[in-house]
């Protein structure tokens, strides 16, 4: 296909695909004429992709040719390809407002150990799923930081209670893996991967807040 | 107990509890002598919920007191109560990159119907889910908007799929609203409405990750 093809297939435009393919973003086309290339479905398949990382994720066009390159090499390695794309997304962080934070010194003990002192109790909760994650992932210190901040808060609230939703979380999870299941190849899952991962959060967390509003309407509602 | 006490037990600092006294936020104590006060639990529980409003999910002193005035009428109508602290959460929204918006004049159809084009799909989804929801909740239009997303970027994805989502999301809710029920009054209800919903949100969102990681592994990983 000729690059008008390509910029109206993928929404990008053209002057914008002309510098991915500037930067080695975006492998150039077969030369059909002396200012002309020609495009195919891989083209395609890949600007769609450094458009989810860039635009979607919000990576820096140095960070998506980092992933890019690896995916180039890992084409056959999908658990490494998916956790690089997977990997690269820093873990959601609650915007805490300003001028809040915990209070210092008020913990009974001295919690000087790790990083984050909740660490401990999401490794008890991921070896209670019996998930292999890696300790130290950001998602794990996410975690650990809520917990920690429900605690300053004085919540009663700790890995226990965590656990019922790990297990809808796990289920989450499997669904989000089914899907990636039916692309097909390891560039096509690698988009699908970024794009359901991270456009799928806000309408998880506004599916619960769907849910919870009839579920209070259920048990309080009416009358 | 003394306005340190109350500090300490707390976390918020004399100098934030008096501004809040005399912004009639938290009510006053009962005067002991020229310039001392008494404040009891209400007093905590009170400054607990500013603390969680204004901390955790961002409100302005304004904001917040519409909230607390409105705590204070509907104490004994906790659905009312729970919509409030809860409607009054703007829904999360994805952070879309800069400069990739969906393009201008790629529908097929022109779709200048409602607000957001996906809404009569959230309605399906809601109403096959059987739930009680308001057509125009904010939740409801991050929802859409994500399907309008997806299909702007060409991935294969529909309120059908959102449906095995919205089962977990419909446990999550119930896991959610069963947290609220051993809170011993509305005031502590609606603290604790706010912390679980707001905060646990970026926890559910890691937790996805984690297990995400776990079935990856398990399904391509090894070897």
């Amino acid at each position: 296909m000729r690059i008008s093809e390509l910029s109206r297939r993928s929404g990008v435009s053209i002057p914008t695909i002309k510098y991915y393919l500037r930067d080695g973003l975006l492998p150039p086309g077969r030369a059909t004429a002396a200012n002309q290339a020609d495009y195919d479905d891989s083209h395609l398949r890949r600007l769609r992709l450094i458009r989810s990382l860039i635009g979607v994720r919000g990576l820096s066009v140095s960070a998506t040719r980092d992933v890019l390159a690896a995916v180039d090499v890992q084409q056959d390695n999908v658990h490494l390809l998916l956790g690089l794309v997977l990997g690269v997304l820093p873990a959601a962080r609650s915007d805490e407002g300003s001028g809040s934070a915990a209070p210092h010194g008020t913990s009974d003990a001295a919690d000087t150990d790790a990083d984050v002192p909740g660490l401990p109790e999401v490794a008890a909760l991921t070896a209670e799923m019996g998930w292999e994650t890696s300790a130290n992932a950001p998602a794990a210190q996410v975690v650990a930081e809520t917990l920690e901040t429900l605690r300053a808060l004085g919540v009663d609230f700790d890995w226990h209670s965590l656990l019922p939703y790990a297990e809808l979380a796990d289920r989450t999870a499997a669904l989000d893996l089914d899907q990636l299941t039916d692309a097909s190849d390891p560039l096509q899952q690698a988009e699908r991967a970024v794009l359901l991962t991270v456009l799928l959060e806000p309408a998880l967390l506004a599916l619960r807040r769907l849910a919870q509003e009839h579920h209070s309407a259920q048990r309080y509602g009416g009358g």
